[in-house]
């Protein structure tokens, strides 16, 4: 079976340092498992650093996107180094290309990329690479450990999602996109809208539970999310 | 000044038969303008047989959309033979990808393109491409006249917008987008959100009042609808 | 063994509107057998009209040909599709380039192309891929079932060739080039130069008639014809 | 005025020695124009060395043509070196796909290729190169001075053509297309029909006489042959 | 004039946190010049901490300079940035290949490079771009003023060269090449040969000391090295 | 294992005359051994006729270099074509990027290259390809039969090494270095620093004594000279 893990630049390299012990990790729960991956990198603080500065030098979004989408790739690179590091048969290029990804794939290779163009997130990345190879299964690694009805950093009673058909999901996107700007919704609208055409079962756990990863990774019950049908 | 008009595949390739007269007349102005321009094209009714025969045989949404991209390009061909036939300096490729259409835009030719990826509409490619050459204006040319609070073709008294702001466009789309499945908006979210975060100047006028594709180009009073901050 | 196929463009979308139950047949019989194969695809009604179009417009012959090959590359999406949805372990991408065949071919995936460039035919294009991958055998799927002395279409006492050595061929394809342009024979002149340089026994059958393309495949005796020293 | 020369490797590098004094020639000669130019450029004695040893060692007439290209490629390094020296505005890069010629084409800079895919001679390739950007006249520079009804070498009594007609070309290269195998008309069958379904105006000079390629490139009069409607 | 600038990543992007204020400068700097530049980046800090954690994570030498490779490019994009920012002509494509450098920098575009393969160094691809583009001037821009006879962080009596004959930059290098590893010479050993071989005017200036770089871009006298034939 | 061969053009194509002999020779030991290989392709004669004569047109050194990369690459072809003919499993690709190689070594094909960039050797080529691979052997196989303390063919009396470590090679190529231009050490210094920083066991040998060719790729004992830490 083929599983697509989007990970979060934060948990792959938090405050400009690589999280050596998570990827190492991230990389034996991989050498484990009999599953293949496809494996999408975000950006981070390095991306950001990055684009403000471009902003600054006069660049527009575009350009400020293209800067940070070389972070998400300098960040697979690492994952792919930790993944190698493993034993783990893991295809030893960045793809920059979904299309790219469909032969190693189906040598059940691991594939491993970043962003691909200005003005998508790597939320929707992940699940067109999903799309592409074929996973019916996707896992959201980040810093948040699972899917909340407002944000649980600032509203201590918001309630956490065990389970949530993909329209609870978009809705819960659309009434976060009306909000201000600023205030991110866990998976971008245009991503829970592809995970929906294509009926991708999707994992939201958290970067510092690794069991709740492993089992995501297997389909099994953990402390996250699943969306699915 | 940099104008990137968004060409609906209806309006090149109406029921499978390329409309030689529009084709003709659009090139004419644009060879008549003495703005620079970035041409994105749709897929129309060739694209949309494709696509549901590949579904028919079992692919997945991602292919679908592959094989419609690839009219989108054919239909990009047929653009930049038209242009080239009219005498207008356009650059002889139909281009797939936005970074290579900095160079050309730079040197003030045309430049033609389809879509890009799956998963995301040519109305979103359409300001990327804006974007990617510093376009501050776009031209969205379909076969509907104007931005409609509601479907005008099932709503006789359906209210035109002569003028909008970008947050009027994108709570438009949102409240489209919670409608059923098959109710398309005329301009994807996404695309709105992008448009809104780099202020294009956007006007939506149909590819039957040749007069109102001239006034919009030019930034001229026209009949359709102007998005702008 | 391998083998390629050269489809014609009218097999896969006749009229315009693709032959799904064509499709689905063909894909069946390449999923029963034991060679591994090349595809190469023709263009059909969809490519002449564009190319049509574009010479209405202005273009010469070069931008003709690119334009049509867009199609022919557009029908090879549909037959990936079409093997891909039958379990065949097809490569999934269109190729463009003769070199990137090499690669699938040896480890036995079926590759897929249209046309390669302006000027020269599919016909040829589908010799080019049998000697870039060493295919033995060429199997040529028309909407004619067989070599004739003459046009059976016009003359209802035309001869029917069962077998014929490369040299009968290539005279039969230099008389009738010295015919009317638009007399087209059913294998062009370079086509016929090139089986017969690299000796690819080349079977010509149609693809009304599966049974026959199914024994072609296999080198089995049919009702079209076989040409081979 | 765009002009396309197809320069035979033996005039490049006759007998494994470039000719350096040729090339300069040729150089200046193109300085001196007002034209613009693309040049194909054939392969020669170390191009026909490759191809034996390739055989002797196995291989087949594919990739026997594919090393030989290379060697068209490394002529067209030679000669771009040579323009580059004469302070001609030469494309820096060898173009293998016609596509790329056009660009650098419109800007009027010179651009220089060798072939292209194995199956075609740098005949053909010329010919495409010419309606790929547009020119109008061809010339054929090889060791040959003009068109004969029969081989001057062998045939003393050969009849050399000053003018002729696109059909009376076709015809002699169909009439030598049925000799023995190893019997080479100056232009290729499939060559000699391009140019006549573009039009393009063709002149045969020998590299030897420097005063008749300047004349065939301006469209004066010269000692070899002229192919036009 | 062609100018090749090599500038440090520590520069750039000093402890992880872009020069803003220098990146204007430099941009400003080229905006008033009339040379034509070609300019490549080098890594610094980020690209350390990426190719230490790949090789924490088993990664051998030529993935680590892999990933530092990345950083280049990505302070390349900055500089891009920087160079638009102020209305520099500026090719919008960071290049990863000398050959796509040679068509802009002739229409006297600036070029921006980051790194291009393992195992060699920003100072050997900083003289391979001057190669490829015919510059005949290149400056160093780093965080060392000039070539000392000895470390002057380390010797304060260390002897600062003025001008400098490429043999002796070359013995200076070679003697340096001896001691223990780590320590650094200004230029690599390779960059001293290639600047040798094609006679490329050197200076050695600070990016602390903008006069000092001004001059060196102009030829004029500054306080930092020049080493010529 | 990998094991990485440096083929010199020398023992490909001497005196212009590709040595077929060799060449099965070769193929055959490839075809025995059970080791997986890298080769990279020299040179020789014919790369530096047409060196030579694109300096002698007004070529610098980079296109000067540029020339003979494509001889480096046509020798690959030929030697791709030898490998074939004896039944190896080698990728029909002649690359020119190490990136590309790995894929292919890691399906343990045989991956052929010639030379990469201008300004390095085809020996720090060889060993970049090792470094890509994963190879802990490399094997030079040149008309020197080995390692001297200086040259053989000059110094009667000069010094085979049998063994010898990374860092006395160093000191040789430093010390051979110092001599006036033209004179080569058998491993350019760069060659000899990467092999020291991946630690890759190399071995140089003779092409006229294939049973020393034979020993080396296997790490058995023969009578060029090993160099290891």
């Amino acid at each position: 079976m083929h599983v697509v893990l989007s990970i979060g630049g934060s948990s792959i390299i938090p405050e400009g340092k690589p999280d050596i012990a998570f990827l190492k990790a991230m990389a034996l729960t991989i050498k484990k498992s009999k599953n293949s991956f496809g494996i999408l990198c975000g950006g981070g603080t390095v991306a950001r650093t990055y684009a403000a500065a471009a902003r600054e030098l006069g660049a527009g979004e575009y350009e400020a996107d293209s800067i940070a989408i070389t972070s998400t790739r300098q960040n697979a690179q690492l994952v792919m180094a930790a993944l190698a590091g493993a034993g783990v048969d893991v295809y030893r290029r960045v793809l920059t290309d979904f299309e790219d990804a469909k032969g190693p794939a189906r040598d059940n290779k691991v594939v491993v990329m970043g962003g691909t163009i200005p003005g998508i997130t790597t939320d929707t990345d992940s699940v067109l690479l999903a799309e592409a190879i074929g996973a019916q299964r996707l896992v959201n690694i980040s810093n948040v450990d699972a899917v909340y009805d407002s944000d649980p950093r600032k509203n201590p009673s918001a309630k956490k999602f065990q389970k949530m058909a993909y329209d609870e999901l978009i809705g819960l996107a659309a009434s976060s996109d009306k909000r201000m700007a600023g205030t991110n919704f866990i998976f971008d609208m245009l991503a829970c809208r592809l995970i929906a055409r294509s009926r991708i079962e999707t994992h939201f756990v958290s970067f510092r539970k690794m069991a709740d990863v492993e089992n995501a990774i297997e389909g099994k019950k953990h402390n996250g999310t699943v969306v699915s049908s």
